[in-house]
């Protein structure tokens, strides 16, 4: 990092200045007109389909029908689910002790305790879901929900999409009786002269101190950049950096025998080079009983040889991307005990021009101790259609494993039968995979993210930046852009409605009683 | 900091290495018997009360009663408090997705989340809470209320008793039926040699992979210090730093006309210099109507002189917070606009070596101008027994003021008549309070902190490093060492007790049915 002074920024100091002028506006609006908000701009994505499913297949390579049509329709439900989350309340955790003069060891005031906004919250847009975690996507929704403004660091992948989805949104919530400047774009690539590829505003706006949150999905280095970006500013904020994955899945012998060969390889292929594995809980590293691979006449690696062979050639999403995917995938070819499966490739566009690069999957085979011995040549992500074939001696050996290979990610797989999920071995494992990851999901795939309550989408570092307290997907995505405030008694002409006796939002609170507090203790402090 | 790598310090080794080897016992351990050692550890502190007391009062000057008697009894309390959280199982956020085909826009699986424990937790104790903020306090209780072991680095202010109480806890936990080493004490002065004051050690275990989650109770420059460390680590962790208040208590001139001059000056008093004013949450700055000190031919001036004086002398905690005191008292008393209405003192004991060192309260005037106009010198806290009134033109004028004068505090209070909290004024200054502090409190004074479930202590920062979005007081305090783990289509045989059907610990869920959830949506990710 330079020493010297940054140069002044005039459109990041005008968007600044207007999350800023915003926040207090968003954080006294009742939740009904936040709802209206996120519904109109669901509605409004919806209406606009065509147009945007347009643009956002040609700027990433992804395809219109079913990934993208697909992808639209769960922004617009995730706007509409955090629409009832501002609606329902229960996010506001409101709690109420009321006054107790009897409370030990010393009497208790009237003490009331709600979340509010942090306030102006920046949300760096991935490439890999240009509706879903980009401009009018999770933290977007999440933050609107809480009640805090958003500005959105455009990804360059899509700056087209990225534009035009801040307008409709902008509009909508324009139109459902909210502030345009709810939601603001910034960093769009050229906007501060042709060599401009927007990072140095990202990065700008990330130490602007009218920002009171980030948050981040996309490479463990930019990542961990941003994330100490953030931790170094005067005023530190919280920063919520999902940094990627490699989500292993282990497979047990009995779940193998329960399966077909052809069944197995075709889910298997599916997840993991879907959107030429441009996923964050693609599936890495497939755990498989040492020797199935060679049974019956090596019936299994023939069809995973067919179902990986049978993908179509896929687009990356853009250059940096490529180039990474490239880099990666001849180091593993490289790494020591691997061999190939299927060779796959990548290859520049012949278009003569478009900077395009187009892949075929690859999968290759190891086995656990090879992995064991391996460094990160080996053990790393690589962020695109590859996957690696990894042979274990046992669940007790991939038990002891585990540790030594993860650290923290989204996601760990299991299959099993529900005989062997009675054994002490697989309760080991199952201990040990829950230590490292976010989610732990049996007899599936990672690649199917369900938006919703019970959702968790993070993990241990540095799958995320925040230990995986919190979650980029599901509603409790909301709780990263709320602290909380007590009121201690206040009358209830100043309290804000969520706290007042007559509780005129209808929220959920949690009421201690006076009298009922036996056990619960107060002194001078 | 250096760049060599740090010695080798075989006793931090050892703690981190117990620490990590108990971790995953205490995390399979039940609640009601992480309740039941929080319970013994109560009844052990009461029952060793007069020697436990007599060491704090010996070491840190406070007074053996009420002071000390009662921070014991909170402490004990706030044990008891902590195991009625572990029973509870709120704390959990325990949340079942039924599986559900119909889901749109593609069918949901079964999805079950649940907070899992952390990990080892460093706590660093403070030097002003012996007991309720130091070995067995708050942050102590919280950990092992969420299955976390806890390292304590002991304050220097207090060795003997730091140690005291360790034993007497470690005893109690084991009697119950839990490993010792579900705390241990680390970084003792003079472990590591006669010219070791302890820092190294905790720094070292700040740094120590195995150490998961750190809190951390004192000085601006000491907790941001920290802070660093723990974000600048290669697995960054979160670190819960309170980092100092100043507490601003704003009068109206209706509530100054509704109390008298006595009781008003008596209770400031009370508040502002208690326990040598060594408190977190001591009123540093009460801002009262302009002309009010000089009104009915100065009455109220005239009782806060009294009040201030008749405080008799009292000492300070240790040598660091001595110097810290007498030279922020001599920055105050030296700034422009600073009228001396007390003037108090420091004064080393002439006992002839012990290093004590005596304070009387100081107590000064200036106006809001005076203090828009100051930079650090007079506007940082000065911890200990010093307060500064500030003469203000009104509501209007204190409201504006406020985003001026305050980034982030612990608490803000106001007092104000119940006619004139239904103005607009009133209530933009409540706004104006509630945006910085953590909690506004009323017609009362900012040194009550009461241990229950709707208690926020913890503010925007410099108040915290963390934003705010935690509390070290209360029940809320137990997410601090809390993460979220889903399992999807899990076996019941593999699941946490909380999240199984039958529910054998009897933890409230939120359960999403299938069919119920028009709304809530999920696609491929």
């Amino acid at each position: 990092m330079s020493t010297t002074s940054p140069a002044p920024r005039p459109a990041v100091e005008e968007v600044a200045a207007r999350a800023a002028a915003v926040a207090p506006v968003l954080a006294a609006t009742a939740p009904a007109q936040l709802a209206a908000g996120l519904r109109a701009a669901a509605a409004a994505l919806r209406a606009d389909a065509d147009r945007l499913v347009a643009t956002a297949a040609e700027e990433t390579g992804l395809a219109p029908a079913p990934r993208l049509r697909g992808e639209l329709e769960r922004t617009a439900v995730q706007l509409e689910m955090f629409s009832q989350v501002a609606l329902d309340g229960s996010h506001l955790d409101a709690r109420i002790d009321e006054a107790d003069p009897g409370f030990r060891p010393v009497p208790r005031p009237d003490l009331r305790r709600m979340l509010v906004p942090l306030g102006p919250v920046l949300v760096f847009a991935a490439s890999n879901f240009p509706f879903a975690f980009s401009v009018a996507g999770g933290d977007t929704a999440a933050a609107l929900a809480a009640g805090c403004p958003v500005v959105v660091k455009a990804h360059p992948g899509h700056p087209r999409l990225s534009a035009a989805v801040t307008e409709v949104v902008r509009a909508a919530l324009e139109g459902a009786g909210l502030p345009r400047d709810a939601l603001q774009l910034a960093g769009l690539p050229g906007a501060e002269g042709p060599d401009d590829d927007g990072v140095a505003a990202g990065v700008a706006l990330l130490r602007d101190e009218r920002i009171a949150a980030a948050s981040f999905t996309g490479s463990q280095r930019a990542g961990r950049h941003l994330a100490d970006v953030a931790a170094s500013r005067r005023r530190p904020i919280p920063f919520y950096g999902e940094l990627g994955s490699t989500n292993p899945v282990v497979v047990t012998p009995g779940a193998l025998a329960a399966t077909t060969a052809e069944a197995f390889a075709t889910a298997y292929a599916t997840s993991a080079t879907g959107s030429a594995g441009q996923l964050c809980t693609q599936p890495g590293f497939v755990l498989v009983p040492a020797g199935a691979l060679d049974a019956d006449g090596g019936e299994l690696l023939a069809a995973l040889e067919r179902a990986f062979s049978a993908v179509p050639e896929h687009r990356l999403l853009h250059p940096g991307i490529a180039a990474g995917y490239a880099a990666r995938r001849e180091a593993v070819l490289a790494s020591a005990g691997v061999d190939v499966v299927v060779a796959g490739g990548v290859r520049d566009s012949d278009d003569g021009g478009s900077g395009q690069v187009w892949t075929t999957p690859t999968l290759v085979r190891t086995t656990l101790d090879a992995l064991l011995a391996a460094g990160p040549e080996l053990r790393e992500e690589a962020f695109g259609p590859l996957s690696v074939l990894v042979e274990h001696p046992g669940v007790d050996a991939v038990a002891a494993a585990v540790p030594h290979l993860y650290e923290g990610e989204l996601t760990a797989g299991l299959h099993v039968t529900p005989e062997e999920a009675q054994t002490a071995p697989v309760a080991a494992l199952v201990a040990a995979l829950s230590r490292v990851a976010g989610r732990v999901l049996f007899n599936g795939w990672p690649t199917g993210v369900s938006v919703t309550p019970a959702m968790q989408h993070g993990g241990p570092y540095p799958a995320t930046t925040d230990a995986g307290r919190t979650t980029s997907v599901g509603t409790a995505a909301v709780t990263r852009f709320l602290r909380p405030v007590t009121f201690q008694d206040a009358p209830q002409a100043v309290l804000p409605p969520a706290l007042r006796d007559d509780d005129p939002w209808g929220v959920p609170r949690t009421v201690s009683r006076a009298g009922e507090s036996a056990g619960w203790g107060a002194v001078q402090g």
